[in-house]
């Protein structure tokens, strides 16, 4: 035991919580302190919480978004378009996509994408089952909306091209080009490239 | 249950981290989504210790610090100056002081300071138990270490005048004056004039 704790407990909670992304292991003492102020209910209720979502958690058999049944709420609602599949790399960008109201479609949750330097190959990712949902069903379009990295990029292609054996289907991706919002002179000059060549009809609608 | 959670172990988890100080709703989603990446035991491991310290976690019965038996190491060490007592707020406090490895007595953790915005009374303290301590001990000297605030301020007074019957007993606080390494320039002037009336003779040693 690092001395410094005064007990193996708190210094265990520590270095789990230090763990976590952008907690130190400043925050994560004055987090594991602020804990044994609070009522022990409330810290009991976190660890729980925590505990709970690791080992009970479902992922949807069809998209392999987080649900709460065997296929999620998306997938069996008769309101979306099932022909339409948007492929996200995980479950935050599908809370992303929904969050703009502009999607009525399906999901794909990939698990990620493609990175060697990081060890993930095609088949650490739900590609498969796209290709089997894409093989099997009524889809007539495939969004990729895969972040705009080289690793989205690789991901973008490979899934286009095991996508080729099926023609009746259009395989899209989101358009690349200038934030809403920004000005011209702080754009970079790549993203100004692909908004001029791929320029849309000027309408007088704001969309 | 929120639409945009998917399950109510995700939304329930976001919702008990985003109660931890300095961690919104977004930072909570994050911490969650990344929860999720990682492997079972890494979550299920930071819940169960978050929960075995809020349970079991000991209080010494002498000093009232965090403890991993009755009497915590500090107050059953034998080469520890057991005739000072030093007064903090709270266990971060003793951590604090523990080191700069200048002290080398015992302590009493107040669990907080007086503070009536707060609903904070001297009840709700171990200012009973710290006066208890010098009636019954052989104790020469309290050091008054609370913060330099109007709530500790206040804390001190009261302890000061609860120590009153007890002359025998040197009540003493922590300096007050310029920070070490801080340009006089830009020290304000209460701090200054404190560090003027409590000057102390130049010695050529480096303390």
């Amino acid at each position: 035991m690092n001395e410094e704790f005064a007990s193996r407990l708190l210094e265990n909670a520590v270095t789990e919580l230090s763990r976590l992304p952008g907690v130190g292991r400043k925050t994560a003492l004055r987090l594991a302190l602020h804990l044994l102020r609070r009522d022990e209910a409330e810290g009991v209720a976190l660890g729980q919480a925590i505990i709970d979502m690791r080992r009970n958690i479902r992922y949807c058999s069809v998209c392999h978004n987080i649900s709460e049944t065997e296929i999620c709420d998306i997938c069996s609602s008769p309101r979306r378009d099932h022909s339409t599949v948007c492929v996200v790399e995980n479950i935050s960008d599908v809370m992303s996509i929904e969050r703009t109201r502009q999607f009525f479609g399906v999901y794909h949750v990939l698990g990620g994408v493609i990175s060697p330097m990081d060890g993930i190959g095609p088949d650490a990712l739900q590609i498969d089952s796209l290709v089997e949902r894409v093989a099997s069903g009524d889809i007539g379009e495939v969004i990729l909306a895969l972040s705009a990295t080289m690793e989205g990029d690789t991901t973008n292609f490979y899934i286009f091209r095991k996508l080729a054996p099926y023609p009746q289907v259009r395989v899209t991706q989101l358009a690349r080009g200038m934030s809403v919002g920004n000005e011209l002179e702080y754009t970079d000059e790549v993203t100004l490239g692909r908004s001029l060549l791929q320029r849309t009809l000027f309408t007088d609608s704001f969309n």
